[in-house]
């Protein structure tokens, strides 16, 4: 590269002045470019090219206690527009889900708390979201019977985290429900470590009743070829990865055996990479695996999701406009079929 | 508090639909009100009553690579439309402010980039943003010789930081600088920790260049009777603080000296408190100083300030209406008189 | 509490001179009882207690890539010392173990490195550690051959995560593995995201392969109970915690289900809490759940456990003594069989 | 480089047996060579070399609390034992500095405690460190008188920021005291930000005083030729850096304008390049600006400076031995000589 090929575009300085709409403020972050404002100019792109692609499958990861800080219907609205075509979450976020199908609520509450008193008082923080543990109490009973209803039905076969997450979605009688929303629409919601939240809970209480015929059996490998066929019948794949940890590494894992390489990718998260760990590596990193390709368009943002993830959202409607219906390349009764085979 | 008291108010989940006005999807943050959306939405309520507060006199406190990134316009508005009454700056800020008056330039660039080449080819690397080598030359030049014109104005006599600042402003002929925009409308422009900056250099030039008649002399402590009575003369005091160091101390020390301490607090960090630094210090520590109020608003939000002052500042722009126009409780006048006495 | 009971000990400044043992200097951490070094001499006493705690069982929440940076050994010891009562992994760390326990290795490299050319090169990434593909495809061939052992020795019966760890153990002929460590011991390893690593990866292989007679059944759930009941039966319960994810929050659970609430805890993370993530929040947090009790001696080291972690235990077993034999509370037969339950 | 060139040197796992002592431990952390731990042997090993370096001037800059927290006696140990050249260092540790000297304290306390209790006990937190309101008026008392003594001294001279601490240190009969061991051995001691301190409190109480014959003239800009021409005059350089902000600006800043761009370089920070601040930009990013050299020995370690530094002096010092005397390449007195020019 020459020299003046890196002085080639000025940055232009932000101007705000009157009513500015989100996406007008994601092109002034564009036009400045720099630092996360750069990054996040970047990250719309991204996920806009990956929507405007009739090849791409989207995939969501979504870590994090994004449900209880109030992003549950903007995701099971993503879901019925078909802005994403297959979630990948932690367990515990669709227990949360649960909870407000159920009637249950998260409340705004306070970080800096007696903790003792919260616990006395039976009331669970999430940072600065409480939830009553009478809301679990109701999720664990009502659960309980879904369980017994589930086991009867699959008798002696087993499920996987998918079929776990739609069975559950079938009996969740909530438009807002993130499990209803997939189950309705046949988007694929994989609970790779379904285990690891109440709902681990609640099968011990449902297998260890004492007129419990069958316990439910989820195998937990039984997902895997599943995430994988997707990705290969897709021409290309693309990621919106929030926080990191089982969900993101489960979406790139299915890149890398499929071995296809994700072509799209967006990263939001505060994790930093120097300690090694997955959560935090670049997506550079991924390249060196083949999980993300060389060239794809990708980009990180080191930014809280609660506030980006929207931003980014509500910019990338605004530049689709009212009449755009996506059109997925992998229609979902052909989804359902490979959960099926 | 009664446990029913914790439970008030359920997280109202985020909607999006259509085009977005950014105060909308703030609104929408306040409502789920959780995390760092919540924080966002805050940070934005105080900085909307301190402006309202006809009592309140407003400082920003600004660190980091702000001005290189795109921000210069948007504080040289800020000061312009009486939105902020007082800057506490880093010197390098201003050099970036001065590079561009002078016509200079910043240019979008990249952070992965061969540093050696650009060390080679006289490009300096802010992160992702580039500035030629000749851009700081012409500065250097520039600046001398303004130097030597304040040098001979002001003959024998020492500059405070802000007389500094404002000199350089009166000579620089350009609507969208923050020096310029500070010294037209009489804004109290601080820098605290001048010498470290390009300014130190440009310092240096001029007073070892045989044909110069005085060395400027900025007088390091000047300034502090100033800001200190600044805040003694507000009935409140309110600070809106980007990133942390000298900046942020400068305008806390001064609300301390004061013995008013802040009624109104936003900080924009990455930085944790853990380490014990200043920069990630909360602001209730700040508290058991007397530099905030125990009973101040104030809100700490933990994220890039490229992304969140920006958000901030148009979602209050917003609410305030075009028919808006502040009145500061201390008249620039009155302001300056004090810098003269 | 009065003033003067704020202000009883003064911080004693360090002071370093020839020799120091990793103890002195933990000591010396202890008297300046400041910041990062106060919470890391906390984090030594706790863990120290938790060993000399008789009726304490200790588990250990292994995140991150721990196992790739060089842990291997020292968490294999641990096991074998007596020093970890119970281990709840991501699968990856156990991936990375088989790696080597097969001849496989981690390679010092670099973290700044064309990651497309280690692409091209079939070289894998972790930060500055790299793994040949061989090293996996190796481990691929060869797990496959194991999974047909277990498959058929297990014949129609599901595993648990643990039961699966320790039939990998026991076929891995290698006294540095944690496997082979965890099963020799029968020490409890659970891996409740098994699937999510490229166990996921060659369970499939081994399934889809023509001749495969009965594919491995790892049963989700089947866990649960088991380490509920090992909290329960333990009069104290306290955790070591490396980084945060599934680890962290399948240890956690367990003290919340049993209604144990743990009575150590240590977290050594660069997670923060303010994005609302399970791996960043406070130990006062779990307080509230009743996960951790409101009287424990609790600590969190915001630091990479790579440092930390080594230098605990370093300090701990200097304080501990040649002569120091720790005898669980729960025998190892006695774990054994809540298992077989 | 060739494929195999990446595959040169296995992983050796840490092994923890008996005592260990801290130089051991870092040994361990450099045959693991991953992550954080072998950054942090890196940076053993380059500020080894720039002791061992005869050509070799060593500049330490000196940001966060870390005299408060307890790390003084260390540090005016370093300085007299000729293991630092230079020091750059905010006010306010030299603020803390002068308390101890003058016979207050800091204290160990809690960073979870009722900021506003202790605002009414007037006692100041600085994370979980406190120190009392009397220890500060002690100083404000002894250093007006002190202020006035100087001020006569240099009567309608100015000083620099280093005359300044060295007249300090003149005045403080404390060994431990690093104004003092500056002061005695003739190190020079920048303090670029005086003004932002209690230093700026009390020069304004001293000058507004009915009797005071003349303020203290501290010249903002007077430092800038000194340091500058240590960088020139040293064959080479190097810089040890705890956290950043001025402190690291000015050392960097002097490379530069000396043209001759650092040899080694060590920074241990918790900041993080990606929002565009000074404190967080990475070493190659100060490659572009000829700060750094593409050649020179340099490392960033990503933790806390509280438990980093330490360690880092504890393993360098018994790497050197009990017989080691440094010799620095600039004897004191021609440092001394630069200062008076």
């Amino acid at each position: 590269m020459r020299r003046k090929d890196f002085l080639q575009e000025p940055v232009k300085h932000i101007k705000i002045s009157g009513k500015l709409c989100v996406n007008q403020l994601i092109q002034q972050f564009h036009n400045a470019g720099s630092f996360g404002a750069g990054r996040l100019s970047d990250a719309c792109d991204a996920y806009e090219r990956m929507l405007r692609d009739k090849e791409c499958t989207v995939f969501l990861a979504l870590a994090g206690a994004m449900v209880p800080a109030g992003m549950r219907s903007l995701i099971a609205d993503l879901i019925r527009e078909k802005l994403i075509d297959v979630v990948v979450s932690t367990g515990a976020n669709m227990v949360h889900d649960a909870i407000e199908a159920l009637g249950g609520h998260h409340y705004k509450g306070l970080w800096a708390v007696d903790d003792y008193l919260l616990y006395r008082y039976h009331i669970y923080r999430i940072y600065d979201v409480f939830v009553p543990e009478e809301d679990f109490t109701r999720l664990d009973y009502k659960l309980v019977e879904i369980f017994d209803e589930i086991a009867s039905e699959y008798a002696g076969k087993t499920l996987s985290s998918k079929e776990f997450a739609w069975e559950l979605g079938k009996r969740l009688d909530d438009p807002n429900s993130i499990l209803r929303a997939a189950y309705e629409t046949k988007t694929p919601l994989f609970l790779p470590a379904v285990r690891d939240s109440e709902f681990g809970f609640i099968h011990w209480i449902h297998a260890s009743r004492e007129n419990c015929k069958a316990p439910l059996m989820v195998d937990a490998f039984k997902d895997v070829p599943e995430i994988v066929e997707i990705c290969k019948r897709s021409p290309k794949n693309g990621m919106v990865v929030i926080g990191g940890g089982v969900p993101r590494n489960t979406v790139q894992s299915a890149a890398l055996a499929s071995k296809k390489g994700m072509d799209y990718g967006v990263i939001i998260t505060m994790d930093r990479p120097e300690t090694g760990g997955l959560s935090g590596s670049t997506l550079t990193e991924t390249v060196s695996w083949g999980k993300v390709k060389g060239t794809a368009d990708k980009v990180m943002v080191f930014a809280d999701a609660m506030i980006i993830f929207p931003i980014m959202v509500a910019s990338v409607i605004e530049r689709l406009g009212d009449g755009f219906r996506r059109k997925p390349y992998l229609k979902r009764e052909k989804l359902e079929a490979i959960g099926g085979a």
